[in-house]
């Protein structure tokens, strides 16, 4: 691609994003979500600020009742235990089997073996529509090495650039793969996007990553086949909105009023500010 | 009841619950919740600004100990499973056989057979003093045909006014039964009181449904057994709470910042705030 | 000791604790939770505010992985049940094995024969670096007759003096010893400082006390062998940021924006603040 015509596409994305967001505010799709007992709260309330409707149920023999009625499902692995690890491979069974898309949110993949095997056994059984993780995340879940500390942490050994990373992820899964960082990279294994939108302060209050899944999931419960789209709107909805939470900080406020602007912003979101967006084909 | 006595009751209704929040206040009621991973948090801190005593514990090894210093029991199915069902029944019959108001919010009831079997098991071995619900959960608890999306969802194909529902629901119960919504009505079977108090930001953030609920317990707890008053008097803090909170907004202020003034409307109510009180008898 | 001896060792203390404060910013130590689900996010957005790493991970099947990683681990009983009192026996040892400080914190040990016996448990195969709570927690742990109103009373029938508790279970458990109130009391046995910064609202939200024993945890984790000066500063941090987010408070504005106030000044600390501290020798 040349660079008009990338810029000419770029442009067309971004009204494909506004298309979206506000299919999401039309038909306020219903997310289910099994998922960590941290933040699950504020994956609720970022889903509802969106426009979305939000349902939490990890019980396994509940779960096909509900995955069957919703629009996406979101696998959080952050304080998975045997027991919803087990509600999971019900739920995203029902998914595929009933075309839900299901993302898949590797919380802290590489900080043990157990939670290593429990993401290689589930994407062994089932389709994954998105996957979305930090360069480390990714980085384990695809049998490359690295050093994951916690579940936050970049910091590995890996040589792969992130955008490689995405792409490799991409073809080896067959998902749209999402890697967030300093920038964030997107790749459906054919083009990869990447965004330099959002701010530091997203890496400093527990949450963001998780958010950030349950926006693109809330965004794919609309988008019917392009999950690439959709995505790309998740990931760039919380970047603009991890910005402009900043920009409102006075001084003295720090990450508590800063969370409670980055529900504001997400909540008020207008059209108009995708043009914030700094999106580019890799 | 004529137009008159009906003003009158509704003044001296409005004094009670101004000695009720006062009684809250002073004798700081233990609550105990057996609830879901959601929205603990905010029942939590919502018990604690009104001045109460709030207590999780799910364990069936201990609920039954924690039960009987409680001054209410707080039953919330949402994200319930098969351990913390088993823990509910021991601690409602626990509370039961103590003379522990029980209040259940049955959340979600439709959206699985699962949940509509544990709720009708939970009505059937135990006494409820108090259920708190939406449309849509009162209609499937009732046994009356209703289609619910998600939780908190009150589009449904029944065609039962939410008065009328109320009432019949109190009968089946023999329970208080609040339907909140767009008005409240809540029914002790004989009267049924419509709050038109609230604003719809109430229904776009999580847990406003857990909150009212646990609120409802905590004047429970002080109300020995006026508990039809206790029910109104926790609705109602909400509605006005909501409205307060909305009426502070700010340009470019959402609901994490609606959520904030909840919490701080709640916590600095003052008696003179029950005047907005827009309650009548149906 | 004379109080110019005092007076000099408290400046002295101060200066340590900025270096502290200084090594949380640099070495972001990864603090392991095994905790309760009501304050989860809570624990982990302050270990985020102070400059650590939090990780919240409780399958029985990973805990050694995680704390083997971390600096320092957090056993919190709040919400506990016997699926995560195996994972915290699995998680201690496996701490005292590869000398990563734990630290307890025994919410509402005193509520019910089962919480006991797991603190006692506990206790018994493992050791405890740090044990936070409460006057009436650490009295009952201590073995010693307490009624514990719900998980945050501090009304018992003890006739011990706070201080001379916090000593006597430093002894008893060989362990640092915090016990918080109006005025918190910190142990190692031979030394017992009394705080006395803080404010009322603190006791008023939920999560405080857990928040606390994060932070405790926290500077455990840079600490090295000093985990008393670790503690004191755990408890300190809790107690300034407490007042400047009380000070900070607008009239109208109550227990919703003192915690979002608190989660700002944790994250706004400067080194200068800790001169605010009123500390001394008992």
């Amino acid at each position: 691609m040349n660079n008009k015509c990338k810029k000419k596409l770029i442009s067309e994305l971004k009204i494909a994003i506004i298309d979206l967001f506000k299919k999401v505010q039309t038909e306020k799709p219903l997310i289910h979500h099994i998922t960590n007992y941290v933040t699950t709260n504020d994956c609720a309330n970022i889903v509802l600020a969106l426009g979305g409707s939000p349902v939490m149920a990890d019980e396994v023999l509940e779960v096909e009742d509900i995955v069957q009625v919703a629009k996406a499902l979101v696998i959080n692995m952050g304080t998975i235990n045997s027991r919803t690890f087990d509600s999971m491979k019900v739920a995203v069974l029902c998914a595929n089997k009933h075309s839900v898309p299901v993302v898949l949110d590797p919380v802290g993949v590489g900080a043990s073996k157990y939670r290593k095997e429990i993401a290689e056994e589930l994407l062994k059984i089932g389709k994954f529509a998105v996957i979305r993780g930090n360069y480390a995340e990714v980085l384990n879940l695809s049998g490359l090495y690295g050093n994951s500390k916690g579940v936050d942490s970049a910091v590995v050994d890996g040589e792969m650039t992130p955008d490689i990373l995405a792409k490799y992820a991409a073809d080896k899964f067959s998902s749209i793969v999402a890697i967030t960082g300093k920038i964030d990279y997107i790749s459906d294994g054919t083009h990869t996007i990447a965004i330099k939108n959002g701010h530091e302060n997203l890496t400093n209050i527990t949450g963001t990553g998780c958010m950030s899944t349950s926006l693109v999931a809330t965004f794919c419960g609309v988008a019917k086949t392009d999950l690439f789209l959709a995505t790309i709107s998740g990931i760039l909805t919380m970047g603009i909105a991890g910005e402009l939470a900043t920009a409102k900080l006075k001084k003295k406020e720090g990450l508590g009023t800063f969370k409670v602007n980055l529900f504001d912003e997400i909540n008020t979101i207008e059209k108009a500010i995708y043009k914030m967006g700094r999106v580019n084909y890799v």
